[in-house]
């Protein structure tokens, strides 16, 4: 078994990203959970304490304009965009993921115009994606089809209005066909929204490469936010004109310190915003998301899926055979950023994992989840973590 | 002019929440702009470190659980709760106050049931309840009906499904009878949505012993929980059954760890949150409410009229006859805790007077306002400001 350790240690020193790690609180944990709550980058604390001592406490009310507390969610927005491939100008940061699918659904339906009555999602997805979409189909008048995210091509037609698609399936680890599933929506006159929560920040996303429409995506997982730390909205900017939210707060207009009782929608992705932005989680975010500074994702997909292929090797290595069996596809194309084992047992598996330091998590009723990200773990990690996996199944 | 001042000094000395400033963290400014963004509570920025530091980034995924994050959203709606006459388990934080009002008028309209088509707003509301309450009627298939609050009564009848106010108008200060309205539109069989941005924490509210049905506010201003913290959401525990929310996240599912396909609500307060709550802002706001422990409201509201009072009549002592004009109601059952002094050239001299350490705020076209939070502003303070008020504008 040493020749798999010996492995690691060397993919450990070739690898560009190793460095990174410093930039980010760890310990002697192995974190591979950062797909549900990304570790504590190093610049936080310090850019968390400055905003509540000095931009609150002393400025208080100035730091709305000094402090640039009101522009913050399109800046941040803007900082968010490279890293899923997008240029700058169509990222507004705010709200919850799950408000942010609200937003977009239905303003993808307005898009799709009379007589596309049909709302498209994906039956596996994350469950909120799934009450939203069915709450959204509700308010305009819509049927909701929920399909497998492989029978979509089968079903699009001239009544679809909106197709609202996970681009990484959070039970399983699998990468959908983003550009292919786009092209097929379009050909179908539809609209289509990306769910990122598990692709952005761990592989390339390419939203405006492939023509998305509108994505949202959460920025606790592979962008290390901090806890529910704030979402966005990506609306690509040749549909920002039409883009019609459903909830048009005061800081979406086009004039908000007017104060006028007739909303007028503000221009760019500032449609997107709702009310007063969250400033302490926003400015977190802010500060977490200076790791990214010359990290190319080409080079963090490289990385994860280096990562991933290597689990596998060593859990095949490890853990007797048949005691778990990978959901997650072997293919490349096909896979996130995670692997997810199905074991009779997960739960209390998960457990004695947690017990000797190696953290995933457990996704009912059978599936042990490892999440890897690529910025701050490394191959030792991963021969650890499959390693303790074998001995506590044994 | 001594007298005021003399005035001022003994009312200071015989105010019993005269302690409670040393727990905010305040300078030499007169800052009457807490009923937009409250001075930070010196608790606050011991704990946003430990959430930050030890919660997340030590404890990372395990804080869900451990450091009691899951929980929060009702926890913190709690304690709350007292400060607006509301029991136990009706109140849950979080999302934005527009986001809030949105979910509150859609339940409200679902409630009302068939036949009534027809919400009624505040023409003169802030502007973010009107732009919501239009979409929230067009999204539910009803007419909006803005007009001013003393017309509301008159409005009433069969079609009427909801009725949105706000208790304290936020430009004039007036403060709306909210027993008296809240009787008229159940009397017309409606459903009545009090927005509380302006009241809640400076004055007693009453929600419980008032039947009201739902309610909204913001936590930034005379809750001081920092910029952009979390909003509430109340709803009745009577009418939580039928609560009906157009925002169905996972956080509101009875079982959200089941991860479940089909939607199935909450019992209770939770059914009205959404998405993943926002901790870190959330935490400091929780840290922000201790400051309320063994405060009274009544107290608070006795001192707020007389803050405004001596306000109103320091600026009559100093500010030369006709050079500006109180349009807030002289009667104390008609007035929040602010006062509103229209005055032609008004953003200027807000500019003035924040230069001259008097921090009010300046609402277009021709509003002074000044905000008394009667948990650090003294009567000192308050004949300072309309000292430097009568200077600038002389």
């Amino acid at each position: 078994m040493s020749e798999l350790i010996v492995r690691a240690e060397k993919l450990d020193a070739a690898d560009e990203l190793a460095a990174l790690r410093a930039q980010f609180v760890l310990d002697d944990v192995v974190y591979l959970d950062g797909n549900s709550l990304g570790a504590l980058p190093a610049a936080v604390p310090g850019r968390v304490e400055d905003v509540v001592r000095r931009q609150w406490g002393a400025l208080r009310i100035r730091s709305w304009d000094e402090s640039g507390w009101w522009t913050a969610p399109e800046r941040i927005g803007d900082l968010i965009a490279p890293l899923v491939g997008a240029a700058a100008g169509q990222i507004v940061v705010g709200d919850s993921t799950s408000v942010n699918v609200f937003k977009a659904l239905v303003a993808a339906v307005r898009m799709a115009g009379p007589g596309r009555d049909e709302i498209v999602v994906d039956a596996t997805t994350f469950p909120t994606d799934g009450y939203i979409a069915e709450s959204a189909a509700r308010m305009t008048g819509c049927t909701l089809r929920p399909v497998t995210p492989s029978e979509v091509p089968g079903v699009l037609g001239e009544r679809t209005a909106a197709v609202l698609l996970n681009h990484v399936d959070y039970r399983t680890g699998r990468l959908h066909d983003l550009p292919g599933l786009t092209a097929a929506v379009h050909t179908a006159g539809a609209v289509v929204v990306w769910d990122l929560c598990h692709s952005a920040g761990a592989l390339p996303v390419g939203l405006d490469e492939h023509g998305v429409d509108l994505a949202v995506g959460c920025t606790y997982k592979y962008l290390n936010g901090g806890p529910g730390s704030p979402a966005y909205l990506y609306v690509r900017s040749a549909l920002q004109d039409r883009f019609d939210s459903p909830l048009p707060g005061w800081n979406s207009h086009a004039e908000p310190f007017g104060m006028r009782p007739d909303y007028e929608a503000a221009p760019g992705a500032l449609r997107g915003r709702v009310g007063t932005p969250d400033i302490l989680s926003m400015l977190a975010l802010e500060a977490a998301l200076e790791v990214w500074d010359g990290v190319r994702i080409e080079a963090v997909r490289a990385k994860s899926l280096a990562l991933t292929d290597f689990f596998l090797e060593c859990v095949t290595a490890y853990v007797p055979l048949g005691r778990v069996e990978s959901v997650t596809p072997a293919a490349h194309g096909e896979r996130g950023s995670q692997v997810a084992l199905r074991c009779g047992d997960a739960g209390d598996v998960m457990k004695r994992l947690i017990e000797r330091g190696v953290v995933g998590d457990f996704r009912s009723p059978d599936v042990l989840r490892f999440g890897f990200t690529p910025l701050y773990v490394g191959f030792a990690d991963v021969e650890r973590a499959a390693r303790v996996l074998g001995e506590v199944v044994a």
